[in-house]
């Protein structure tokens, strides 16, 4: 498996009245997902102590299928490191026993310190994703 | 009309797959009429200058009847000041027309300073609200 | 251990700029747990087959502490069935390693069809959570 | 002026821990104006009596500067009709004052009826919006 995987459970708030998940959440399911490949302490001490934090600054999304309460993604991401100042991360979500994804996108990030000032990207040692 | 008025639209983001208001969201709603009352200017000075911020802690709701997609809700706002510390806000939801609110709600709030302790609150001069 | 546990990780989305949860979010971890413990593909199930919805009529929260980017809360959650037409959840919201609950909540609930209309709670069997 | 304007006023729930706008909100933003563009009431209706829905099947989106707790924005949408059943949405997010946008974006919307089957996008008469 050469991508990280996420499980992001659809609960009521997530849906919208058309019944399916409302587009902009997935943007949230995709920076969750994130946030555990580079993992949560890593990304709060990151944040506490060298006061770096992570800044989208181009997103793009495509819209397949739209899940529905009870489902159950995977939020599978794969990253790409630009260059010294930016990465770019693959990010799919499928629904469990689909043979195609839900939802497809590419979202660009940078790092900034306090002053919203680009800075370089931290190393980043990423943790292994669980399967949905 | 001795309470502040603030209009809230309801949008697609605000339901779920019920066809109606998201329970939480009436949290957000009666926030949102809270900042108006104190003003949105007044409310960053206060917080990017003093370091001063308001904190809920304490709320309560009884949820009567359900806004949809379209609706146009009016938050109706009145103040209680408890003591130089603490401000108990009654604030209701009422959408046009109707004859009684949609939801009925008390949120007890505090002033906090940079490092979340308790502060006195300063001195408010709310603003009159506008009618939905 | 006689409560349904549920874990929740704080992420960026989470928090507002004071760097705590915004209180609002407290009632969507709640009821997140409370989707766990019925289960979510019953949940469904209920929604899609019976036409079944659960509605919260009426909440109570009282915030103690702030969680943080990174947390990881556990809710802890503990059902009483009022009538056959209602139940009361207990839930709180706990810090790994803390000695006492971040927040502390009541969430009052009944069952609705597709009218809005209250029917009888569906016979739950609560399905027993996992620890954070 | 040959765009829709449709102003957001960001609160405490806008924001995360960063201080600036968490970045899906753009996205509700953007889904506000679009509503606006076409009329809560219209919305509404189509939803309602004719079965119709917007659905997002693509968007893009650059993010150029943060908003911040007090801010006014003015979402400002343009509509190009690619065909009878697709909309192009360029939208931009404007501070008052600024001399450029904070955030650029393109949502791409189809109809689809009840079983999410695509339709002929109604005709559509758009509404003014109002300044910031």
């Amino acid at each position: 498996m050469d991508y990280h995987a996420h499980p992001v459970q659809i609960y009521y708030e997530d849906t919208d009245l058309s019944g399916v998940v409302y587009h902009a959440n997935y943007l949230k399911y995709f920076e969750r997902a994130r946030e555990h490949l580079i993992g949560p302490t890593e990304l709060a001490r990151l944040y506490n102590e060298d006061g770096i934090g992570f800044v989208v600054y181009k997103c793009e999304l495509t819209f397949k299928q739209g899940a529905r309460l009870g489902d159950l993604l995977e939020i599978r991401t794969r990253v790409e490191q630009e260059s010294a100042y930016r990465a770019v991360f693959h990010q799919e979500a499928w629904k469990e026993g689909s043979d195609k994804p839900y939802v497809v996108g590419e979202v660009h990030l940078v790092c900034v310190d306090g002053d919203q000032n680009m800075v370089r990207m931290p190393e980043l040692h990423f943790v292994s994703g669980e399967s949905a």
